[in-house]
């Protein structure tokens, strides 16, 4: 039997869990719960014996995070997929359906958000099995969770009769009232939508014939003039970009008619706010008087907070405090009482209006060589850290209005200033005068670490003439 | 008719306003409330015709910010008393008096704390003159505030008769219950003890005599001591550690028999915790629905709150809060209802016992030449920003452990480095080699920032070696 092909949705910038997430390194990306980001869970429990390497759909943005944290845990992708604008699920999941049905058209594809957590990969392996039966025969499976709470945030699938296994979907139900959740719970044959599908490749393109037909030939031409790209797959822009914006439900699943669902009765959240995260941290190790704190942050006599901070330079405390958060970054902190977690993102639609950078960026800046930071910026100087992974190299590049000193603090630098290439190792320094052409290299195995202290009237990123660069980068990328 | 001779008491470290309050800068040299320190707006309400100049009572720590924080005010002090131990008032108020008398027994002190809020300065100096009617016949003036609410933070001072003018003190309240509090605000005839007093300088010494007779001679001891030392007058340090830790209150003035009160009826706080700061910036420029901002906080649907940021670098957001302060510094934030302010004191002594640097001191560390701030502190290298004013220069001394890449990217350093000394100007560098006698100075008119940049195995501010001291610091200042 062949194997299952794990979709991964991974293009998403919520700004639900802003401070932590924002649109430059949103959640599916942070370690929210544990140590792992959410993408390298949900990539890591679709992955193993039953499983054929994943296709990841995501952005421009993100391709080299993928990269970076699959690499960290050591799978091998079969494709990082490159959507040229956000189109919502249905034609990423069209797309990504194509693609498998090139080799295979009967092949099972398992599409699935990068940004829930699922703790009980065997239970969830389980429900996957029984999906796989019913996929195989030509159904396009839902997965459900049986609920908990009369949650008024999901949407609800209700089953059609009761058993095991793989049963008829009667009809998608949008995110209730209170009384409404309330009575589905206490009626029973109500599951939350997971957003989580299963099916054969050939199915879903079918499915899209019947019920979306026009999206087929632009996505079709989309992903045949796909361009490889330094192992990224670019989907051609020119066809994508006139593409209805809609969901897979919307699109097709609430027009189909061969839809079946599994009951999953395992663990399972989208962290779909603070207070979501709150409810898995205390679930997964229950703090006294449900005060959760982290290894910077202090509760006195709180009950039901979530005291946080991401960084070890940032203190938080909370004193007399009752279902509340505290979110803090080294550049932003966000408090609200719990029953406002889904207004964080109008908080940040307000910080985007004002102009402010921590809306939508961190300090950390993610490029594909490595990272950089502002440590100081001033007027007519910047001091930057600077860290250039392994092999990795930065553009060839020259700059109007400014000079740098480069001095190095980890590991070796390889260095071209105009026609001088020098080496340059901890605690050397090497200056490039203001119009120079200039690179930076790591040619060695450790990780390389600089500080840079620019000097100049003007100090913009923007101030870059590029000669070379070895990651093929566009303007803006 | 003689001047009045302000002593200043500006030696407390108060943890109450924490995190924008810490033991290494505390609220009184801090822009709380407008642009100019607590302390610069207390020297300034007791500056003028009337006035001789300050006497400023403090502690070693604080003596360059006391000396930098009057000199940007154009304020020229009679002396800045470093007090070798902190042992409450009462050897404080003494010493001030004696040093006064040895000039004129019969010249008035007014000794005010320098980390009040009385914005309205005609009328205070008015309160100041109906007061110094009474020193000269030998009294000591009490200056009690008109209460505006049946406040239990504060002791009261009840007034013996009615009229204008100074008038007897019946006796002193220690801080009430609510029920005492209301009672007193409701009969009159009490007011709040503002810990403000007038005398003629001989008859402090007289009240010592007649009801803390042991202070004198220790006390005289000190004064007779005192070295200068780069215009601080250090008492000595010997007889002063025996002393008694007392408030004036309990030493002499709820024994005394010839006190006095004169009302002031003017605007005034303690600033003695968050909740007043909020009332204070509410009372000056009321804000809707009583969510005080400023430029790096955000209130969305908040009611009564205070949202503070200190630091350009971090933004403060908060959603549907009431009653609320959240207090943001760049490496601390403090987040309570408005009705634990007293509470913050427990927390700084929690992060004190957890060994939080942020307990006690700030990021930027503030020295007699400048200051200095980590900008990254990592195993193996330190990047500080070092800002030397005008004239200024560190000591002479060397590293066992480290070395140093120092850029100048703005103004001039004069840089010794063993027996080269050399001009580095901005977007140049120099290098000091482990061992290397070297000294930074700033020769120029405008200050000099510097990039330093160390690497070594350890890096430490212990690591020093100090050759030659300008400031004549001792081990630890």
């Amino acid at each position: 039997m062949s194997k299952i092909t794990p979709v991964l949705l991974a293009g998403g910038s919520g700004t639900r869990l802003w401070p932590a997430s924002r649109k430059a390194f949103p959640k599916q990306f942070a370690p929210l719960i544990g140590p792992e980001s959410l993408f390298q869970a949900s990539a890591r429990r679709l992955s193993g014996p039953g499983y054929a390497a994943p296709v990841v759909m995501t952005n421009a943005d993100f391709r080299f995070i993928v990269a970076e944290q699959l690499d960290q845990i050591g799978i091998k992708h079969d494709a990082i997929v490159i959507e040229p604008e956000g189109r919502n699920t249905a034609p990423a999941i069209l797309a990504a359906a194509l693609r498998v049905a090139e080799t295979d058209p009967q092949a099972l594809v398992l599409v699935a958000p990068s940004d829930h957590v699922i703790p009980d990969s065997a239970a969830f392996a389980a429900a996957v099995e029984e999906g796989a039966k019913a996929a195989r025969q030509g159904r396009i499976v839902t997965f459900g969770i049986t609920p908990t709470r009369p949650e008024t945030g999901y949407g609800y699938l209700q089953v059609e009769g009761q058993g095991e296994g793989a049963l008829p979907l009667r009809r998608f139900i949008e995110k209730p009232q209170a009384p409404q959740a309330e009575a589905m719970l206490a009626e029973g044959g109500y599951l939350w939508n997971a957003g989580i599908f299963l099916f054969a490749a050939q199915t879903m393109i079918d499915a899209f014939s019947a019920h979306a037909p026009d999206y087929l030939e632009p996505v079709q031409a989309a992903v045949d003039g796909a361009i490889n790209d330094l192992g990224f797959l670019r989907l051609a822009r020119g066809p994508w970009k006139g593409l209805r914006d809609e969901s897979i439900d919307y699109a097709v699943l609430e027009k189909a008619d061969n839809l079946s669902v599994v009951a999953y009765s395992g663990h399972w959240s989208d962290l779909g706010g603070w207070d979501a995260v709150w409810r898995e941290l205390q679930d997964k190790s229950p703090a006294p008087r449900g005060a959760v704190t982290d290894a910077h942050s202090t509760a006195i006599d709180c009950d039901n907070v979530l005291l946080r901070s991401d960084s070890a330079d940032m203190q938080v405390v909370g004193i007399g405090l009752k279902d509340t958060m505290v979110v803090a970054t080294s550049d932003a902190v966000l408090v609200a009482p719990m029953d406002r977690a889904q207004d964080v993102k109008h908080a940040v639609a307000a910080l985007k209006g004002q102009g402010r950078k921590q809306a939508v960026a961190f300090p950390r800046d993610h490029r594909p060589w490595g990272w950089f930071e502002t440590l100081a910026l001033a007027d007519r100087f910047q001091v930057k850290r600077i860290v250039v992974k392994p092999g990795a190299a930065l553009s060839l590049q020259s700059h109007v209005h400014r000079s740098e000193h480069w001095i190095v603090v980890s590991g070796t630098a390889k260095v071209t200033v105009d026609d001088t290439v020098t080496l340059v190792t901890e605690n050397q320094s090497i200056y490039v005068p203001l119009g120079a052409v200039h690179r930076m290299e790591n040619p060695g195995k450790v990780p390389m670490v600089l500080i840079e202290v620019q000097t100049g009237v003007y100090l913009g990123e923007d101030d870059i003439i590029r000669y070379e660069d070895v990651y093929a980068r566009q303007t803006g990328d």
